[in-house]
């Protein structure tokens, strides 16, 4: 095991009604608030009209930034920061998936940065202060609601980078907040919450039952709770266990002494950056390949997963049968529960492979279960499309 | 799963060296310190020396309170909240294992206290204030280091109560510094932390799919790691593997939507309050008596336990079977290990059974998976003894 600090002061408040805990939270952090939200999916599911009872019992000035979209933008960013600043709202809560979330960090940051938030995700400067976050979270899959991490893309430089920003100080995670999130949306947390965990379950790093244990429980509370969520949206227990394995797949428990990978997260980031597509969708497309790209640094590894996770039976089959076998159930499990399993599924061609390999390595090679270059990631494109 | 908040802000710094951190930490809350420990182990093992050539390069004014009893003193606590208000300082360090914290923490809410800290104890306040509060861990056992949990025995009224005080500010959990931990010492935290474990584990609770597989990894990463840290106490990964599971057993994350039962606990502290024997040695005695006078509650839960903890063989036996075979299985690994078996080896007798059994239920029915009143309780001690 590896030497590491871990400290995650989030406030994790979960379950059924949970949003009645919003009006202490309003009590301690003030009543000035930029209200953050995407595409008016909270309109519809009536948590809108929900928050809007709370504020005027509260007696709220809120300032609404809403159309966060699905990959936020730096542009956005900029906005929020300005009505920050302009209204001198006391806190941010962010009403959304890990988008809205990402972009209300980068705004709580940035609002208290006297340069441009950009230099955090270009690593040109540290995030210090932070004006207080709320979420309310209404998908399952990046944990960006216990953690400090944020993606934000520049849409002028066509640039997709993550920072550390900052913790939300409380989250608010009601399973049924999630009943009415589209399919497709839950196929692509799904992918996600699983992707996250594939980053840091393959790492070379010895002795680390703990971890390992973890990561397969969570891999199998996913895929034991995906086709139930998937078949029966409001089923609570299934929708609940998809959202608390999707924040603890991130917020530091997986990665404590171990080294991680997240070459794969790069290679996406790249993807979508130049062609804008969901997240989650282009994760299911190429961890596979990555997995058939890198097994054989640690055929023991992917062995031990096909076995835990997958149930590949590994009667009459060498170690690595076994471990191909687990990642064919990997591609499988994405198949079944309606994932794009190839670049041409979202229609993207070998046109721009060398472009997107180039800008996976923003800062140098990727990867730490094995170490990508531009031509490795040129390849794994290739395989995916 | 069951609605929950979790909220645990102290900050783990983990590793081989971690000593060093210290330096910030003096910097960031202040110089003048308490100093508590227990015994003066850290005075044969070097830490103490190590920690005085820090204090000296930051110009630390140092309060030492030493000899802090295995099950902390009521008195002990008095003390260090003279020393804290006698000489104004800023925070406390303790260096030890859950019982020098448990005392810490009850400093750090009684000194900001006007009343007597017991009232904490005896559930007539709740805690708000407290002093900061660092711990240098150097025995893995009770988790204290990393939740805001304090049991105090009041000597004069034979009363051993536990209460929620005050999260560590941070912790560092170097597992060399449990290197020279003695074999029953070793033996007791390995106990405590299984303990720990099965309270929430054995639970009503439905669709837990996480929480089940996060128990179940602990318990056995511990069982695994328990033999190699005995057989060499400088096994480096062993004592890691040990130490973090101890924390992440009582940290708040297996009893997240979890209803947890607690009573074996309560017996334990009402046998140590009449007989001053070691926690971790209690545990090890009255928890498979309490395991088999459950079981029937549900036995399906003991025989996931069986096969999944304790690979106990399912073929040709009844689901009770299985059951009691798991249960068997927990009997014979603390036998294994050198745990105490039964309540004689401390030389107690059936004197004063009735006593403990009263005192397990200082405030009604105790436990959850089977709530047990005071004649449960004495069958559970008849069957220790």
């Amino acid at each position: 095991m590896n030497s590491f600090t871990f400290h995650n002061p989030t406030e994790l408040i979960f379950g059924k009604g949970q949003l009645s805990q919003l009006e202490n939270k309003i009590d301690q952090l003030g009543s000035k608030i930029l209200l953050v939200y995407g595409g008016g999916s909270i309109k519809k599911s009536g948590l809108y009209d929900k928050l809007q009872t709370i504020f005027q019992k509260k007696n709220c000035e809120i300032v609404e930034l809403a159309g966060v979209e699905p990959n936020p933008r730096l542009s956005t960013v900029h906005k929020g920061i300005e009505f920050i600043r302009e209204h001198k709202l006391n806190w941010i809560l962010a009403v959304g998936g890990g988008s809205v979330i990402d972009a209300s960090k980068a705004m709580a940051v940035g609002a208290l940065y006297d340069g441009d938030v950009w230099d955090f995700y270009e690593r040109k400067a540290v995030a210090k202060d932070a004006l207080p976050l709320g979420t309310i979270l209404t998908l399952s899959a990046t944990g960006s609601e216990m953690n400090r991490g944020s993606v934000v893309t520049n849409w002028e430089t066509k640039q997709k980078h993550g920072a550390g920003t900052t913790f939300p100080t409380f989250s608010i995670l009601d399973p049924e907040n999630t009943f009415t999130v589209p399919k497709n949306q839950t196929v692509y947390g799904i992918s996600d919450t699983l992707s996250h965990t594939f980053e840091q379950y393959f790492s070379h790093t010895p002795e680390i039952p703990l971890q390992t244990g973890l990561a397969e429980t969570i891999m199998k509370t996913v895929i034991g709770n995906a086709k139930k969520a998937l078949d029966n949206p409001e089923d609570y227990d299934a929708r609940a266990n998809l959202m608390l394995s999707s924040t603890l797949a991130l917020n530091g428990l997986l990665a404590m002494g171990v080294e991680t990978d997240w070459a794969t997260h790069s290679i996406e980031h790249a993807v979508s950056a130049v062609y804008d597509i969901p997240h989650g969708g282009g994760l299911a497309i190429i961890f596979p390949n990555w997995m058939k790209y890198v097994y054989k640094e640690d055929v023991s590894r992917f062995k031990r997963f096909a076995i835990e996770v997958w149930d590949v039976s590994p009667e009459g089959k060498s170690d690595e049968e076994i471990a191909l076998a687990g990642i064919e159930a990997v591609r499988n499990f994405f198949n079944e529960i309606g994932a794009p399993s190839r670049l041409a599924d979202y229609n993207i061609g070998d046109d721009q492979l060398k472009v997107m390999a180039k800008k996976a390595l923003p800062f140098g090679p990727i990867g730490n279960f094995k170490k990508l270059s531009e031509e490795d990631v040129y390849e794994i494109l290739k395989m995916s499309l």
